[in-house]
């Protein structure tokens, strides 16, 4: 029998393809890779009868698994990170300033920041990212060129500008022409950028939240997702100030408000929903749609669980997001798994909830179905993008591998592994990062403009008569920090 | 003005020497070392002014920071990381036959389980750990060879052989007996390495579980700690069966027992109040009882937050402790750090809850004072033991660094840091690890004895025909391990 030729064969791992509604472990399981696309997963022995390449990896001391999918993100938020946590009402008491300084910055400092988001991410596994900005110069190409995979979204904000800080309770004043020329930007990016990078950049349609749009640019939105067969990336019951200003707009909560416009449906993937109750939870299921759950920035900013264990009970498709490093300090689907499972053990006071290999899941194939990818990554099967990582189980926090009676490696990818047990990364049939060492970006430089451009911040916050009035100045000031 | 010669110099570090109050920063500062103590920490001008030294180490991309203090850990358990997790009952229901295969191995392979643990401590920036198991041959030995400082506990229990099995909520059968040898030989133990390795090994006595011992034998032993003026290590109100046994056999719960018996002073290090009502709570603190917290293990294990929040607010000490690699999946103090602070945000829903300066306090000085070494380590001051770490500022996962007008290094340290940052391990003056390489264990030759100490508990639980009682072979089965 002639073995066919292939690209790449990664062999002798344990891999874990996510198939079925497991992990799909492999002992001894080979991955063949021509391409970008995955041929092959099974056995080594069946791999190697019918497969041959001039490049193997042996993988003997790696868990083989599909790459990590980062549902949401904020990339140059980065530049902020602890900058602002441990105190209520951390957006207008402790963050202010920093974000006006960040918006105020040049494109190529939002770079700075969105390269170091990248670069932490791909190091800490993650292969997919869905950003979520106002989209500037570099962004996407940035993305084609280091070479992950992104589902970009541009922020549409329907707010007059300044109209959060003056609100004082009545609902917002909107500008929609404002909200119009970032829907139009947002469309010409879409135009520019859905499909490039052979497939790997696509573009969601991004109106923030429900409360910061009209509801006439809200329906004007929608339509144009339906027409484009675009999926729309919201923020959705993200706090209780969002609840108030719908109710004191319209006289309802987020949701049913949303159900009312037609927004219910498996185009919307909805983010957060720290204050849905559990009958909104079951209106968003029954329409199809996603959720995306930033357990990180939830509880360090709020000390909410957000409700992603109900969602799953109820057949809901869930995803983790990091959100932002201002917020989450840390950008690793390995936190966000780990956290996500603990955080829901103790909401229900009950260990059995979220299991590590649900927290697996989450992180790679029902993320991918949240976010509409689902039959192109997520997974290793045959058709799929080869995009897949090698986390080394020879780490002292991994040891030792047990395979019989239990097989101990799921649970410690979960509960014991760091971005930093991932050795390779491979996006798309191509590494890029290989023993740890990344290929297709300069790590030194990115680490030093994004320190450079983080010290501009800090001048110009430090500029900012109004950073006085930072919580945390006072910690500053007894030494706390 | 002559210079002072030292041993060596860390200069241009971010220092916090974790004095006083908060967390002691000195922005470009340096530590002089003299032998196994500080002489001075300052800012580096300061410092170079007035002390040289043949070696000098650049600390300009580091964090500066005391040494972790690891309050409560059983290393040998090292051995079971990630087998039984994810169900309610784990212990009986997921552990039982791994427990009983551990329990049943000589000590050269118990041994492989603490050499894991301490090797992976060390690399995650631990520098003293409490250890408590039944004391083998090469314990403390390996602990003197690898340069760890550690406070030892041999376990002392009472029960009978098979009595919890057998109790079905009867008080159990007590081995006085029993009991006693363990006493005996823990005695033994001390007088052997109590003080030794130039003072880096001591001894506590480890009374188990305040049901795990009869009232006599607990009496004799509180004794004993009080003559010889050693600390005692006791695992206290750990579960509702803990509660539910002091119920049936003293009609008390357990810390109104400990209080009767006179164990509620500054020499009890009390472990987990799991249990523990908030008077309760109040009763140990008044006394000085110190607390250790175990917040991966027990959050993982019960979905339960143990209240070292509430423990702190009443002005007790309160160190963090990682339990066991089988309880917890991982051995880091980051990760201790992060739990504990996040934990407690999500239990109190507040977000100021265990700020990021507290959890680090507790990581050292007062983990440090929790076990009664508060003279000795936990804080970089003239005349303390020279135990601290480098924490490598350059990785993406902690950039950039920002000192105006927010310093945001603790946060991160914290919040994204994880145990793999840590470049530098020195302890009593001596490097154990430099840029990630251990210097004084084989990093190798432990991971591959643990590996085959856990193959072997592997053929001992397929060889128990008990294992077909394990509640995750049905997970094994579905393809979810």
């Amino acid at each position: 029998m002639t073995k066919r030729s292939v690209d790449m064969l990664i062999l002798h791992g344990h891999v874990f393809t996510m198939e079925g509604s497991g992990v799909g472990a492999i002992d001894d399981g080979a991955v063949a890779i021509a391409g970008d696309s995955i041929v092959a997963a099974g056995p080594t022995p069946e791999i190697l009868a019918s497969y041959e390449s001039q490049e193997t990896i042996d993988a003997s001391r790696f868990a083989v698994l599909p790459g990590l999918v980062d549902c949401h993100v904020h990339s140059p938020e980065s530049l902020l990170r602890g900058v602002a946590q441990d105190v209520p009402d951390y957006m207008e008491r402790a963050m202010a300033p920093f974000s006006r300084a960040l918006r105020a910055l040049d494109a190529d400092l939002w770079l700075a920041g969105t390269r170091l988001n990248v670069l932490e991410a791909l190091k800490a596994g993650t292969t997919t990212t869905m950003d979520y900005t106002t989209p500037y110069p570099g962004w996407a190409a940035f993305y084609e060129r280091v070479g992950l995979r992104a589902r970009l979204t541009p922020t549409i904000n329907g707010l007059a500008p300044g109209a959060m800080s003056r609100a004082h309770g009545k609902p917002y004043e909107m500008d929609d022409a404002k909200g119009r020329r970032m829907l139009e930007a947002g469309l010409a990016f879409a135009n520019r950028w859905d499909g490039a990078a052979d497939g790997r950049l696509s573009v969601m349609i991004g109106p923030q939240a429900p409360d910061m749009l009209s509801r006439e640019l809200l329906l004007e939105i929608k339509q144009i997702a339906d027409q484009r067969n675009m999926m729309i990336h919201m923020h959705v019951a993200q706090g209780d100030r969002e609840i108030a200003q719908m109710q004191a707009r319209y006289g309802v909560r987020s949701i049913p408000f949303l159900e009312e416009l037609g927004y219910l449906d498996e185009r919307l993937f909805a983010v957060h929903l720290t204050e849905a109750t559990d009958d909104e939870v079951r209106t968003l299921v029954k329409h199809g749609v996603s959720m995306g759950v930033c357990s990180g920035c939830i509880g360090l900013l709020d000390g909410i669980v957000p409700p992603a264990a109900l969602f799953r009970s109820e057949g809901g498709v869930v995803g983790l997001g990091t959100d932002s490093a201002s917020s989450n300090n840390a950008i690793s689907l390995f936190n966000e798994m780990k956290l996500t499972a603990l955080f829901n053990k103790i909401q229900a006071k009950r260990p059995d909830v979220i299991p590590a290999w649900e927290a697996l899941r989450m992180a790679t194939i029902e993320g991918a179905r949240a976010i509409g990818l689902g039959d192109q990554i997520g997974s290793l099967e045959p058709g799929k993008q080869a995009d897949l990582i090698l986390v080394d189980l020879g780490q002292l926090n991994l040891a030792p591998t047990v395979r019989a009676p239990i097989r101990n490696i799921v649970p410690n990818l979960v509960y014991a592994a760091t971005g930093h047990d991932v050795d390779s990364v491979i996006v798309a049939g191509q590494f890029l990062m290989r023993n740890r060492e990344t290929l297709t970006a300069d790590e030194a430089a990115i680490r030093s403009d994004a320190q450079a451009a983080a010290e501009e911040i800090s001048r110009r916050v430090l500029a900012d008569p109004q950073h006085k009035d930072l919580a945390l100045l006072d910690a500053m000031r007894d030494g706390k920090l």
